[in-house]
Parts: structure tokens; sequence; C-alpha cells
């Protein structure tokens, strides 16, 4: 049996272009490349994907996750038959689409957790069906000061301090205690991962990084960070610290709050964006985009950021650190 | 007499890359195919520049600026004799090269004033020089409420609401009053500069904009504005307002918050950046670098910024809109 990581691959939301995006992506070969690709979901659905793209690639179907192999033009399935075949309907909202999802990151959780795959990448899911099919709680979110959302588009790596977080809030809540959770949590990761002694520039929150928050909070977390020997810089004005990880000064950015991090990612304008969940009990990952539900079917749909999580999830499990451009 | 908009441009700190960079801008011949470009400064100050730069350039001294010509390698320059040549001295902050550039300021603001010149641009000034010569006052700057920073980076515009303000005062602060002055002010210029009837997006302020800020501000200025008949729209999530001005959804985005548009500016990359303070009782132009007083003097300063800023401002003083790439 290889030794290449097993990827567990949930389609997403089977109205949606998780199944063809994620048809396409593995018909290029290159996920067999680096790790074991095994599909958690329908088979039916992914035979679905696989004319949509219209694309060459087998499915087989196994029960063991563990047996996951990686000949290219193959790629092995579990399916617990949590989605009927029957409720299989493009470009819609439905509970059934929405419990199947719930079910499949579950059994994917489940297999990541137990080691029998050494991370989960999740195809666009849906939050109306989800709600429908009261699987919202499946998905794995953010938790404040212990699991911190992560963008990384290309050489582009943000952690947010704050995720979905008013700015007015933001400027009450930050702490020295926070922001140093956050920066642990950055440097033991990025280490598990491969990349030895991370460099870590943290953002301020105002400009030229002059402010209450710096004095009080952030000055000081990095100040008990760098005496505890890790390799932090800042606080660094939040307008150049995102050039600086481009350009290969850091190997990540702290950022403090959602929009920091996200102007920097989307108006970049790099393609290949993916996410992941900084802290999770597993490695989590998922991808930029949504469900598409306008597009789904045309087999139209880019697999380029699908593709990016998948190879980014299989270099990370396997400790070789990020991927290079 | 040609009939192109003349623009003065004043050569920055003495001791810095202004001279080189301005005179390699001014050799490219670019600048004379849409303007009559005006050295207001030093004769002596901008021979070393052109010999620092190693261009063919030839300069005369003027002593009205209205005669300014735009004959391809030759510059007229307006010197009144702020800088004594004996003080030129590269790599230094002084006292004299603050003064002598306050005078510069002041005499390019005169001219632009009373419509002899059509706009400035100024090449860097360096901080501690100015503050040396009592000549910070001469740089023309924000004014909360009626002038605001703006930057251009190829088809990104963005004009600040607030600039150097912390966060917390930011969201405080934020009034109906204050972003429609911004929205208004940013529809009047841009008419003024050839734009018809302009696309202004306005980016909220919270993550996705959903906050108080959006509904007691933000929301309602553009309400207001849409009222009086503005291509007005938002407030736009500020994660995605920047890159829908970068694929021309929009002329300009109305930022919120400093770090809001310098994040988008800087992140993206593109070189050619300059600035401008929408609302100053003239059109003035500056760039996004220093002085750089470490290169200066080597010949290897990129003059691409200042190129873009005199160029830029040629097409806006003459009504031609924005530069396209």
């Amino acid at each position: 049996m290889s030794d290449k990581p097993i990827i567990a691959i949930t389609p997403g939301d089977p109205g949606g272009i998780g199944p063809e995006v994620v048809a396409k992506a593995l018909a290029t070969g290159q996920p067999h490349q680096t790790c074991r690709p095994l599909i958690v979901g329908s088979l039916e659905l992914m035979e679905q994907g696989i004319a949509i793209a219209r694309v060459d690639l087998k499915l087989r179907s196994v029960s063991d996750a563990k047996t996951a192999g990686d000949e290219p033009g193959y790629v092995d399935v579990l399916d617990s038959g949590a989605l009927d075949p029957a409720d299989i309907e493009l470009g819609i909202a439905k509970a059934e689409s929405g419990r199947a999802n719930g079910a499949w990151l579950e059994e994917a959780a489940e297999l990541a957790t137990s080691g029998d795959v050494a991370a989960s990448v999740m195809a666009p899911v849906n939050v109306k069906s989800l709600i429908k099919g009261k699987s919202v709680d499946k998905v794995v979110s953010t938790d404040e000061s212990s699991r911190f959302l992560t963008l990384i588009s290309g050489p582009l790596r943000v952690v947010h301090v704050f995720d979905h977080v008013l700015i007015e809030d933001v400027c009450k809540r930050m702490s020295t205690e926070l922001v140093l959770g956050a920066i642990r949590k950055t440097h033991e990761c990025l280490t598990a991962w491969g990349i030895h002694n991370p460099r870590i520039g943290v953002a301020g929150l105002n400009p030229h990084a002059h402010g209450p928050q710096e004095k009080m909070a952030i000055g000081p977390a990095i100040e008990i960070a760098q005496s505890e020997g890790l390799d932090i810089s800042g606080p660094i004005p939040p307008d150049t610290v995102f050039r600086h990880c481009i350009e290969d000064r850091f190997d990540v950015v702290v950022a403090m709050c959602h929009d920091q991090g996200h102007i920097a990612i989307k108006t970049w304008g790099f393609v290949g964006n993916c996410a992941l969940f900084l802290g999770a009990p597993y490695l989590f990952m998922s991808v930029g985009h949504g469900t598409a539900f306008d597009i789904a079917g045309k087999g139209v749909a880019s697999h380029e950021m699908i593709l990016a999580a998948i190879l980014q999830g299989a270099s990370l499990a396997s400790g070789g650190g990020f991927l290079k451009e």
C-alpha cells in the first residue's frame, strides 16, 4: 500500500458545482501524485459530476477508507448511502442535500479524528440546504480564542484573530491573551505541517500600527512570544504586512480582523485560494467559492480552487509545508 | 503655443531620489505628448538629477510659467532661487532642503490657484527636512470632511473618508454627513475630470458590510446620494469592493478607513501608484514612495510612479478621465 496520505473529499451540495469540479480536479491526475484521494459521498452523484465535467475518471466503491489507492484515473468512493440518488437535483437548495452533506462531513470528521484519513477537504456546501437539513453544525467553523480562520492564496497565508466580528467589538475585545493564543497556535500548527521555525508577521489594527490596541494587546503578545523563542515580527502596519508575506519575508500573517485578511486575499487576485481552520481537531480544508447554482451542470466551473485545496491539504498533512508555486 | 495643460513638477528633497526620477520620467518623452511639463525648482538640482539618471534632457530657464513648452527632450524650469546649489547634499535631511521644497510647493500652489498651471505634481519630500525647515504646512494634506486622500493604482482608485484615524474613532465618528460629503465630493471631482456620471462603489466598515455604521451612517448617505441621481452602490462588503473596481464595475471606491484602501492598493502590487487630495483647491498629485536616501544618487531608482503621477495629472487636468492601462 502507498504511504501517501489519504485525503477525504466531500463532494459538496448535490445541486451545486462541487461534484463536477471535484471530478475535474481529480481527473488532472495531480492529486494522485501526492495523496490517495477518497470521496466520502455518493457514487451516483460523482458519476453525474464526471459526466458533466466530461472527464475520464473511474470510480471504485470501497468499504474501508484505509484501502484508498493512488492509481491515476481511478478514485475510491466511500458511500454510506446518505444521499438517495433520486433526490439529486441541480440548482436547488434541498433538505436532502443538506442532510447528506451533514452525514458526509461527520463521516469524514470521524475518519480524520481516528487517523484513518489525514485531512478532510470540503467542496462547496449550500447554507440554505444545510439549514433545511438541520446540518449547519456539521461544518467546521471558527471558535474564538482557539480556532482561527486561515486563508491561503499561493504565498499569501493569513490567520485571522477575529472573524465575523464588528469592528468596534474587535477594538474592545482585543487582548494580549487572544493575540498570544493565535500566535502560539499558528507556530504550533505550521511546525506540525513541516515549516521549521515559521516566520510569523503580526499585523497591527490601526493605521501604521500605532494605537491603543497595539500598545496594550498586540505589542505585549508579540514580546511574550519572542521571549519564548518564536520568530515573530510586529506589530506591522496592516497595509504592508501582506505584501511582505507575498514576497516571502514571512511564512504567514496573523491578521487582527476579517477584512484585513479578506481584502488582501481577494484584491490580490490569485486564483488558487483555499481555507482551513487552524486549531481544529483535524486538518479541514475548504474552498473560496460557493455552490454557484446558476452554472451547476454546465461543466464550465473552474476546478482550480478545489484542486488547490486538495494539493495543499496533501502537502500539509504529510509535513511537506505550504505548496510552492 | 500648445494648448496642452501645463503641469508644475516640484523635484522633491534635494537629498533624495526625486530629481533623478523626475529627469528619467521626463526623458521618456511621454509627458510631453499630453502636457507641458514645468519644473518649479532648482536648475542646478535638476542638472544633477539628469547626470545621475544618465539621460538626455536639456533644461531651459523660464521666468513665466505660461511659456512652458512641450518640445520633447527639453524641460522648462522656473527657478526662484529658493535653493542655494551649495546646499545640495545627497542622502541627508537638511533644513535648507525642507525650506526650498516649502517655497517650491508654495510657488506651484500659487500658479495652480491662479490657473497658470493646471496641476501640481510633487516628487518625494522628506518629513525630517520639512520639519527642520519649518515647512511641513506647505504640503497639501487631508482635511476631515472636505479633503480626502485618494490613491490611484491603474484601474484601482480609492477615496478615503478617514485617513490617519484610530479604528475605534472611525467607528465612533462615522456619520451620514461625513460619508455623504465624501460621496458628493467624489462625484463632483470625477465629473470635472471628464468621467461622465461616475460609478461609485461605497465600502462598508464591518465584515460583509453588516453593522451599526452601515445602518446608521453609510446606508443612509448612499440613499440620499442615490435620490440625488448619483450612480452609487453600497454599502459593499469591504473585501470584494476593490476587486469590483479593478474589474471596471466602478470608476472609484469610497473606502471608510485608511487600511481598507491601503491594504488593497499595496497588496495588489501594481507599480504605477500615485496619490491626490480630492477636494483640494487645485489638482495636487504625489507619489507612493519616499525619498529613498539610501539609493539616492545611484541612478537605480524607478521612475514609474512619478511618471504615472505626471501622466495621470495631465489626463485629469485636461478632462480626459483616468488613464487607461
